[in-house]
């Protein structure tokens, strides 16, 4: 077992995270826990709460670096594309993620905080963030909309296509026969963007 | 603990599927076990073998309870509508029931198959029935369309619906702010079927 002074609080709290991942991974995002997380890195479980405020604080600063390697890669997507295009673009990243990553994505959206506390303002600003993304889109787009229907297309939107990777991830897509999901996908953005702008 | 004589082998099936539906809309999806159902109706987990092959069969029943409800109330939505409105009424019974059984609809579509057993013909039968009701529309709404079209469509509706109510159903709609599940599910359909209808 490593003793404690061999790492810096920095130090530790990277390898804390870095097990939460390893474990989801591994195991499935619903083994996660204190006690697993302190063995993993061979430490008593006590330890993590000089680190992290309790068990919520610890798999959401997990989650947040799997909402930066989000927000990273649709903003890559993004790249001079034409605003349809990088819509799509997000869109299929999106679900390219999901379909990588699956058990890490779970825990993402898997995740309920205990009690009922509300999502930190620190996290939530990190999902916006990801939000901001395609909301820029849709207002190059369609810069007549107002931002009310602005908000509520990138919502539309993100549902839609997190539906997919939900189904997608969970095998449960084949309910409907063999349609691939990112056929699917691109269906549902061109087509609600085809209507969302023409719309009158 | 009442006699195996007290009942026939069909009141048995009905006793033993009430109790499916009754068990995970009271103590969640995930807890319904032959066990469990058994103890439930207060006789021996034996005898659930002699009234079906094994769980799978057994939750699968139930479930098609719940698609039959399903096909019932969105064939009621349609009732001599327009073709997008009756598609439009569809996705919004469809979320409704999500919200008012949210467990057994969960049952519904978190049951998976043990050791990866496809899923048997007649219940896939049952769930073609629901794409189809939405085919209809659809082929009703643009009959210039190609069958292959009007699947992709029907499969990219139905995804997008069914995932806004996973994350209505599991809370996580918020993440993306204060936009509620009935605006965004009419925004989908409104606005797909519009790009859809008026594609080249």
């Amino acid at each position: 077992m490593a003793r404690r002074n061999q790492h810096s609080k920095e130090a530790l709290r990277e390898l804390a995270l870095d097990a939460v991942q390893r474990i989801a991974e591994r195991d499935g995002p619903h083994i996660v826990s204190a006690r697993k997380v302190a063995h993993e890195i061979g430490y008593a479980p006590g330890m993590l709460y000089h680190l992290f405020e309790n068990i919520d604080d610890l798999i959401l600063q997990a989650n947040a670096r799997t909402v930066m390697m989000l927000t990273d890669t649709l903003r890559q997507a993004i790249q001079r594309k034409k605003p349809i295009n990088a819509v799509l673009a997000m869109a299929s990243q999106y679900l390219a993620l999901a379909q990588q990553n699956s058990r890490r994505w779970q825990l993402l959206f898997e995740h309920a905080m205990r009690n009922d506390v509300p999502v930190p303002s620190w996290y939530q600003h990190q999902t916006d963030t990801l939000f901001e993304l395609v909301e820029q889109q849709l207002a190059l787009l369609a810069p007549e909309k107002s931002s009310k229907d602005v908000t509520l297309a990138a919502r539309s939107i993100w549902s839609a296509v997190h539906g997919v990777c939900l189904l997608a991830v969970t095998g449960k897509l084949d309910v409907g026969g063999p349609v691939q999901a990112p056929k699917i996908v691109e269906s549902l953005v061109r087509h609600y963007l085809l209507g969302w702008t023409l719309e009158k």
